[in-house]
């Protein structure tokens, strides 16, 4: 069985037990004569898709979750679907947090991405053009601009994320799931719970 | 005397207690011949004054304030003179945030400011371009995309301002001010904290 997450910028496979990132563009000329089961946030990819790729199979309106939150992206859910209980954060294009209690989607919230971030800076002022450096020290107030823009980065997500964790296990996915987890090292980095909320979608669909 | 604080994109002048608020271009074209006080963080800005505004008295190499910050803008230098005890934030293209104890500052961070955030999400995605609620309760979890986004940029200013300030009075200055202020409630607006620590700087160079 072949899954594909296919975000805003990059598509990630899943194929015996193995996660492979790859553009959008490469994952549709090698994989569209197999049968893929995605999810799909980019409308640009999900109309090439349907074009292109025949034999895929569609599960973004296999909505299981539970939860009072509307518009949740299916990437989302999928992740979500994959955790009973914990926080759940998907580090890609933008970071997604979310709230797993007993199998409910409780909410989250949404920042840009890393990247996005530091471009969002660099755009204000050369000044602030400033690599991210995971390794600051977040209990001190930084004491020269580039750590104050790496503070401005990352001390929102340690602050934010143990608040509403509350203990609670934290479970990281997406590209930038190593510089997250640098910060906040109590997290695991799980790089296939998409692909298990995907297999419940896959499974509930069958049984139904 | 006339006090001119020019930013990244806009210039602040303060006249007979007044501050007005004034496109770089229209500042130097209604007050070119005037005796100026300034300081300026904006390098292209500063080159016009130079070559237009004769009679204009730079101010930013007068530094006065106690601090280890290496790199500390002149416009955040001289909030922070006017203020002796407290977390001032200047809401502006970028918002800073910087602590002071006792007369001394003890450093500070720096997020994009309110504009280049929502800027910054509408980039990731066309469905991350909302409005930003001020109005937004924060103490819960969000349940829809808008207020996810909204969380996401407010929520981290309340939660790190309160756990460095510990207690500290909260003086806010710059364009956005209003906007932060809706979110914290306790912080005091202060459109002259500039302005007075400009006039500590002028104050200090006569007496020397």
């Amino acid at each position: 069985m072949i899954l594909c997450d296919i975000g805003n910028s990059r598509a990630h496979l899943f194929m015996d037990g193995v996660v492979e990132d790859l553009t959008i563009e490469d994952c549709l000329s090698r994989y569209a004569h197999e049968k893929v089961y995605y999810i799909c946030v980019n409308e640009r990819a999900a109309r090439k898709i349907v074009k292109k790729a025949p034999r895929w199979i569609d599960l973004s309106h296999r909505h299981l979750l539970e939860t009072s939150y509307k518009g949740l992206g299916i990437d989302r859910e999928a992740a979500c679907l994959g955790v009973e209980d914990g926080i759940v954060i998907d580090a890609g294009s933008a970071i997604t947090v979310d709230v797993m209690e007993k199998g409910v989607h409780k909410g989250g919230w949404i920042w840009p991405g890393l990247r996005a971030l530091r471009d969002a800076y660099a755009r204000i002022s050369t000044k602030l053009d400033c690599e991210i450096r995971s390794d600051l020290k977040l209990d001190g107030l930084p004491l020269e601009t580039c750590d104050a823009v790496s503070f401005g980065i990352l001390a929102p997500i340690v602050s934010l994320v143990r608040a509403f964790g509350q203990g609670k296990r934290i479970v990281l996915t997406g590209g930038d799931a190593e510089k997250i987890a640098a910060i906040l090292p109590e997290a695991q980095i799980d790089r296939e719970v998409v692909f298990r909320g995907m297999m419940k979608m896959i499974k509930d669909n069958e049984t139904c």
